[in-house]
C-alpha cells in the first residue's frame, strides 16, 4: 500500500476514534423533573423517594447524580436533578427494582410531573463537581 | 457536687455538642435559580457564566456545586444548581471578583430572574453525588 494513503487511512481511523470518544463523553443525559405532590402524601412520598434515590445512586454506576429536594416555601413542590451517564443507563435504570417500587407505590401522591430535559452549559467541569463523573 | 448533677450536666453538655455539630451539617444552603435570558445575549451570557462557574468552583472551598444548565426545549432558560456549605461561604462567594464581575457584565442580558430556595430530601446521601461534600 502507498505510503500516503496508509497515513490516510491511520489518520482517519484516529479521527474516527476520537469522534467516538467524543461523543461517549457527549452522551450525558440531563433532566430537571419537576414534580407536584398531594399534601395528604408528603411524608409518605418523600420517604419512598429517599429510598429510590439513594439505592440508584450507591448501587448503579451509570447514575451520576438522582438529586431530590423541595421548595422552602412549598414543600409539596419536588425538584429533582437527574444525571445519566448516558441514555442506556437511564433505560437500565427504568427496569430497576426500587424505580419500579418508586414509580408504583407513588402514582397516586403525585398531581403533576414535567420532565425538563437540560444541556449542561460546561460539561467539562462535571467530575470537580460530581464524584462519579470521570474527568 | 452530686454525681447525679454531673451526670445531668455532662450528658446536656453532650446533646448540646451534637445538636451543634447537627446544626453546623444542616447549615448547608440550595438554590435552584430560574433565569431568562435575552436571546440577543445568549452566546455571550452562557460563557460569561460558565467563566464564572467554573471560577466558583475550583477557587472557593465552601461552593459545593454550582452547575448551570439551559432547557433543550428553549435555551433562553437557564437553570443553576448552587450549594453552599454554609450561608457564609455564599455571602463570601458573592464578594469575589468572579461572582461581581459575571453580575455586573451579564445584568443587561438577564430579563428575569428567581432565586427558589430548596431543601434536600436526603441530606445524608450528598457525599455520595457531590465530590467536596464531606461524609
Amino acid at each position: 500500500m502507498n505510503k500516503k494513503i496508509k497515513q490516510a487511512l491511520t489518520a482517519t481511523l484516529f479521527l474516527l476514534f476520537c469522534g467516538s470518544l467524543y461523543s461517549q463523553k457527549n452522551n450525558t443525559m440531563i433532566r430537571i423533573s419537576e414534580i407536584k405532590i398531594d399534601s395528604n402524601y408528603l411524608g409518605e412520598y418523600k420517604a419512598i423517594l429517599q429510598e429510590e434515590s439513594r439505592a440508584s445512586v450507591k448501587s448503579e454506576p451509570g447514575v451520576i447524580c438522582i438529586y431530590p429536594m423541595y421548595e422552602k416555601e412549598d414543600p409539596t413542590e419536588v425538584r429533582i436533578l437527574e444525571i445519566y451517564e448516558s441514555r442506556e443507563a437511564y433505560e437500565q435504570h427504568l427496569k430497576t427494582p426500587h424505580f419500579q417500587k418508586y414509580k408504583t407505590s407513588t402514582l397516586k401522591m403525585v398531581t403533576s410531573l414535567k420532565l425538563v430535559d437540560m444541556e449542561a452549559i460546561d460539561p467539562e467541569t462535571m467530575y470537580a463537581i460530581f464524584r462519579k463523573q470521570q474527568e
